[in-house]
């Protein structure tokens, strides 16, 4: 007897997120998930904290209606500005990009340095810092503002994206953080570059992915409940949980996006790894 | 006796239409300009055409009330998508960046082939394509996405920069448009890649810059009008409107910003050309 497959909700402001996505179901495959991409609405990075908050309320709550008995906020900025909001207005468990990071860099720093590269909105937020500081780090926070668009563009392994990722590289890991001995890439669209990032940071330079660490916290947290299992649910509700989860396939991913649809299926496809087939168009009212 | 000073207002997503203020203000010195940048709604690219069209009617209103007498619309996606709704919803004159930019290319071939460089939005919206058809020409519309973050990481004279833009050319002066002799450059921030662009594109290649092209036409619109004059204004009016002239320095610029008022002036400063001293804030309803 199969155990009902629990659905992940997955929330980020474009694309990115699907690098987190792509991590979770590596890791829990018998999940369904569901993706809710902003599109129309990005960049977050502009808006302000209010309207960062209201959009992703309004976004979590549509995941929560479709389904979602946990929700993960792939989005550095929505994290950064919103978590507690999203955590305080739904009754599921939510997750965010920076904690699991900033947990994964501490752990793996032995200098207690740690470089962080992210976009302008995450740096300005210094969400990390905060986070790095609080479990003992310094952290020096560099926006790398090139490294978005040239993902976006598909150079992930291009010369001139090389260049640039040297020339922000070498003004990261400067003065008093020269000898840091973590990159920590707090950004969704950055593992894309990770094998890049790798061929030009010097081997005692450890590459934490905020994407990867999500996945993994998200998963230590389901492996936890199934320890302690929560009071099982009416008998009734459990056999149309079986019912539905034997007739779906496994595991089943669906997505939706604000903007254009085949715009979300041509550039998604590329940070998920495989092809999208569908994409759901919503009009989400503010 | 000084002639009352007409005012210009341009209107823009962001700062990139600061590139078509600079242009106006050296041709129309004696002008006073308001600049209103939509930055906290940007970028217009990823919007859907009524959108665009609401915000940027809702702009053009808010210049109207400020005493604005024509109004120039310095984005290309505005321009694209919206320009016939904002001239009919205002009672004033309103000028776009792409019919000045294709009349200025179609002027400038010889061969009746021109390269367009855009974003990806603008070359989407086909709008310079169906101009320049429309005025015996063949377009190729070239998107270069790394150009406005280059841009707007300020390495507008950067090894990197030039090797992108030659990537860019080299895909866009090919097949039938190996002997196009005209780049117009479709997107208000590429006039500071121009001494980059000229220093690798053939001599034979002659650059028609959109935001040029836009000051030129207006400057030669009001030339027109001041030929013609319409019905005098009451002497009390004309009496008000001077000496309102002769208080206000000339030119007189105000800046408007949806976002931040800092991050208007760094970035925008570079656009203009000069330090800009104050940017009001403000925050249109939708």
């Amino acid at each position: 007897m199969t155990k009902p497959a629990i659905t992940i909700g997955v929330f980020d402001s474009g694309v990115g997120g699907l690098t987190v996505l792509r991590e979770l179901a590596a890791r829990i495959p018998h999940a369904n998930y569901l993706y809710f991409g902003d599109t129309a609405r990005l960049p977050y990075g502009s808006k302000s904290a209010e309207t960062v908050a209201r959009y992703a309320v309004g976004a979590a709550h549509f995941l929560h209606q479709q389904g979602a008995d946990l929700l993960v906020i792939a989005c550095n900025t929505a994290t950064a500005l919103a978590l507690p909001q999203i955590r305080a207005a739904l009754p599921i468990p939510v997750e965010g990009v920076i904690e699991p990071g900033a947990d994964a860099a501490a752990a793996a720093s032995s200098a207690q340095q740690v470089v962080v590269v992210a976009t302008q909105a995450t740096v300005a937020s210094h969400a990390y810092r905060r986070e790095l500081e609080a479990r003992g780090c310094a952290a020096h926070e560099k926006a790398c503002p090139l490294l978005v668009p040239l993902v976006e563009e598909g150079w992930t392994d291009h010369n001139v994206t090389r260049q640039v990722a040297q020339i922000y590289l070498d003004e990261a890991f400067a003065g008093a953080f020269a000898a840091a001995d973590v990159l920590l890439l707090g950004c969704t669209h950055y593992p894309l570059l990770r094998p890049l990032l790798r061929s030009i940071t010097p081997k005692s330079v450890t590459i934490v992915d905020s994407a990867e660490s999500t996945a993994k916290a998200v998963a230590a947290h389901l492996a936890q409940s199934a320890n302690c299992p929560p009071q099982p649910a009416p008998a009734h509700q459990q056999e149309a949980a079986l019912q539905a989860a034997e007739r779906a396939p496994s595991p089943l991913l669906q997505f939706y996006a604000t903007d254009s649809a085949e715009k979300f299926k041509a550039l998604g496809s590329r940070f998920l790894g495989y092809a999208i087939a569908h994409v759901e168009h919503v009009d989400l009212k503010e």
